[in-house]
């Protein structure tokens, strides 16, 4: 630690990959029969009119989860007094290297034709958009104290990672999953922090001077906080089944959030002084409804049901703010810059006990016979399959998530220990000059 | 005035509130037809298909006029130097609040089903939003010198008028109002005007130094003005007819909210020194426009119509910043921290009569039978209606908005009157530390 | 210079403007069939539902695009110090004045009915933010050296060549150009160039104190650069073909973007000392992509040439920003603001050629017969044309952007060096108090 040039290795190490996605590109990547000049032939064949090509379907929701993924997480991250640059620059950084690489896995565990080429169209650019959200979450532990080499690195593994989790939960162990609160934000989250945990810095405290906001950065952090709350609807109901699935998760997730706000608000006010507000759990916990609402967005919730979760959410998470976050730095060696356990791993995990519940609970009196085989994907192989065990493979799904955070973390976190990658020395941290040329000197 | 502890009362209000939300949302709130798991077995008998799902017609401009409550309601209220925190917290707070009100509220209106219950689709989260409107508008004109208690009774009880107020003017008079001209920004100013001068603070110059702008927050506020401004179109056809309906609309705002940045340049410079412009015009009055188109959205007002519209609410409202409202603090005993009267109040009453006047003037020969039908829903026990009625029937739907308004206000301003709200002392109004943490004084 | 009042010439300007476009429009604007009340009708005779009207297949993505013009472009221009109500107010005013006049010139060149009247639906609408785009291009080269009157006059010239360039470029030649990248960024960026060169100020060096960025006010400008990235792909797709087209020039885009982001930090990171990045290239040339995929955007340009196209043009771009600039004004006597050079003519160049080697080289097994038909629109008087003398057209088209931008802005600067237009003195420069009233100086 300590020599953070990163002059060759940076330049280096964006060129090389860079150039290796042109090249995989070249080999594996085509458009899908929706996205290629063909469809015009195709659409006549199948009697279809333009507007059912799935780009209608999804477009408008993608365009949603872009702006979370790079404005969302991007500035929620620049609430640090100087670390703006940082926080909303390296995020859209390793979000533009990360989502390339995830078409790529993605693309080979699940869209592989029989020619061996990757079919791509608007539903792959979603879930590589997904798979970016599960590091930046892991950033979000990290903000302040690792190089933007480390951060690619991270990044490099996380969406590898990513891949086989969802590939062994989705499509293996068949749990569903469609806003990833069991994929994304459990994974992400406990990833994140067990990297944070091998780069314990125990010296952290010698750059204490820049840990906190000033009044400005918090007001750009809630241009993020905002655009993810607003846009989450959008996010659980991205992929879900056309039709009532994609109606009835933005619904989910809209009401969930909206309770959200209140608990966080309350529980904020009792714990502070005079009754006050703080801006951090203003900024994060609101949005933990979003978070727990993912695996069973697409079920039937109920409206109050969605009501309840996001309650409970926002207790929980502002209670974390303020009493787990001290506690696992104190005592767990667990440094999280941002909070993620609170937003992410702790609220994820409360979505994938929702799934499986819920799941577990339906019933055809609920949903009707062909709404049940349409929801839980009742099909092929899995047409046999009731309510009950799908409560199982959802609880099995949670499980791998945990494993693949944890695990993955760990083995990540020992790799990034290694002295060769600029990182910070514990008395720069959190300081934009460190990789920026900051004009005003603070 | 003067304990500004809401310790106990806050947390109370939230808490008490959300759980009675979750029990009436548990007996009444059930998800509607295309929403339901359910559809795709009415989908295959009614021979839709997917796409026909009212999700794919509404959800986009949902997500606009999403982002224009929270970001650009929300944003607009940052101008204050000290009082970002509380401009854009606060409005996320009764946002997030008002609309589960709202769904339930406008539900028993307009939505109860033979059964008791209340079914909800997009339409149902749009017209939640637009309720919402009516209070974020109020909390406009009492920016910075109230409670966060304050504004959830001022939310609920607007809520419960803004429903009953619709429910007069929409279904019992047959009004239109597409984009709530009147349902909306004149009921929600008037009544934030009303409140205020209930609330009138004599010695409110005390904490004048805190009651301008800075040059970052001046700029902080420019994102909620060009949020809003952007997505007007989408507030004033999210939930219009089908087809030309939502085409139309968006047209008409769109040029109506290009005129009016026109003329209030012109007169902003006209009566600055120098010619100089000043930035609360500009992040006012242009979206002026939009409020005087929500009316006539729909109707058949014609491109050189909508740029009339516009041209005379960009002076009408840039004048009354300039003359107006020190007019009315001075000599009317109101205070109006935003301006709402000239960016709401006096356009929305504009958008009224110029709906009056459109309705009154339609004719088959513009519209088609058809499209006349269509339009104005001349159907059921409507359907020997004929224009020039209807121009009347909106005129007594502008009338009753205003009532509402005004008497809602006085009423809801005396309870607000009452000392136990814990509402800030003169001279800490407008100042963040009263009811936030803030980390670096000022 | 130096006489820095526009109390008369910008209210004048404004009023009798816009009275104009109201005349104008009462005299040619109409509703197209899709917007008009008689679709229900029309919708009948032609057997369509309801979600084929046009507005369903383009409102979100001319959201997108509306968003890119007035916070993306008005965000980009805020990161100078003390010019950020400058750059964001200015952009707002004259693109609400410019795509009046857009719909009108484009109207008259490309929507012309029978009866002497201009139709508009939504595509109308999307085009005029095309067209305003331009002189937006053009104010990034001349930020902070001119008066608002200027800017008007520039805008008002600007859309004129804007629309008769892209007449003859589309219809005339025949080329295609769905995102601009000759239509609006060649022509907008030289168009800037040229104007600026005649506008040359050999003593701007007065003003050098306000000539950088603050920390702040770059974190605003990541605001617009971010939307823009975002929202490029609906930007080159917002025109495209129904189908296909659209959902793969949202593919193409989103692919480009992606690769440039990772050459721009390693280029940034390359040229400085101990590998630090520079926000100006982050801010600007992570978006050359973008510009670049626009000609081709609708073709079959496959996932690893959009890959290639981003790569070489972060690189392009970045080296614009460390050589070029500082070259062009030292040598050519061209003062470039934003760097609209490196941003937007070189990579509109770079866009033009990519576009004519794509149609070069189109091939019936790439695309089908039908699709290849479709995509290049070989149909009436154009049906025999070929994909090689396609690639010829396409050249062509973009020696027309050039010599139209260039022409064009040398005439336009010529009257715009006329001493009546109340431009700023050489040390006040950069700097807001000149034409905004600023509540706390600097």
């Amino acid at each position: 630690m300590g020599n953070t040039n990163v002059h060759l290795s940076l330049p280096a190490v964006c060129i090389v990959w860079q150039t290796a996605m042109i090249i995989l590109f070249g080999v594996f990547m085509r458009y899908d029969h929706e996205s290629d000049a063909h469809w015009v032939e195709h659409r006549k064949h199948s009697n279809l009119t333009d507007i059912e090509n799935d780009f209608y379907f999804r477009y408008p929701s993608f365009q949603d989860v872009h702006v979370m993924i790079f404005v969302g997480f991007g500035f929620l991250m620049t609430f640090l007094k100087r670390y703006s640059f940082g926080g909303v620059g390296f995020n859209f950084l390793i979000a533009a290297f990360g989502l390339q690489w995830a078409l790529l896995m993605q693309g080979w565990f699940h869209w592989l034709d029989a020619d061996g080429k990757i079919r791509i169209g608007i539903e792959n650019l979603i879930n590589a958009d997904f798979c970016v959200a599960g590091c930046l979450i892991a950033y979000g532990a990290l903000l302040g104290k690792v190089s933007p080499v480390q951060l690619m690195v991270l990044t490099l593994f996380g969406i590898t990672l990513f891949a086989v989790e969802e590939f062994i939960i989705i499509s293996v162990i068949h749990a569903r999953d469609a806003g990833g609160s069991m994929v994304i934000h459990t994974f992400g989250g406990y990833y994140g922090l067990s990297v944070s945990w091998m780069l314990y810095r125990p010296n952290l405290h010698q750059s204490s001077r820049l840990q906190g906001s000033v009044y400005h950065s918090d007001v750009f952090a809630m241009i993020g906080t905002l655009f993810l709350w607003m846009f989450w609807p959008s996010f659980n109901s991205a992929i879900c089944d056309h039709g009532d699935g994609q109606h009835r998760a933005a619904i989910n997730t809209y009401l969930c959030l909206a309770s959200t706000v209140l608990t966080t608000v309350a529980i904020s006010s009792l714990f502070q002084k005079h009754g006050k507000l703080d801006m951090v759990h203003i900024q994060n916990s609101t949005l933990a409804g979003g978070v727990a609402a993912g695996t069973a967005a697409e079920f039937m919730l109920m409206p109050y049901g969605c009501l309840i979760v996001g309650f409970c959410c926002g207790i929980i998470s502002t209670l974390g703010y303020i009493f787990l976050t001290p506690f696992m730095e104190k005592h767990l060696k667990i440094q999280d810059t941002c909070g993620i356990h609170n937003l992410h791993a702790m609220p994820g995990v409360v979505g994938g006990i929702v799934g499986a519940i819920t799941a577990a609970s339906a019933s055809i009196e609920v949903y009707g016979h062909e709404g049940l085989v349409n929801t839980f994907d009742f099909m092929d192989k899995f047409k046999d399959m009731v309510p009950t065990t799908q409560g199982g493979h959802q609880a099995a799904g949670l499980c791998v998530a945990l494993c693949f955070g944890i695990g993955g973390g760990i083995i990540v976190g020992a790799i990034l220990r290694l002295p060769i990658w600029g990182d910070p020395a514990d008395d720069n941290c959190f300081d934009d000059e460190t990789y920026w040329e900051v004009r005003d000197k603070s």
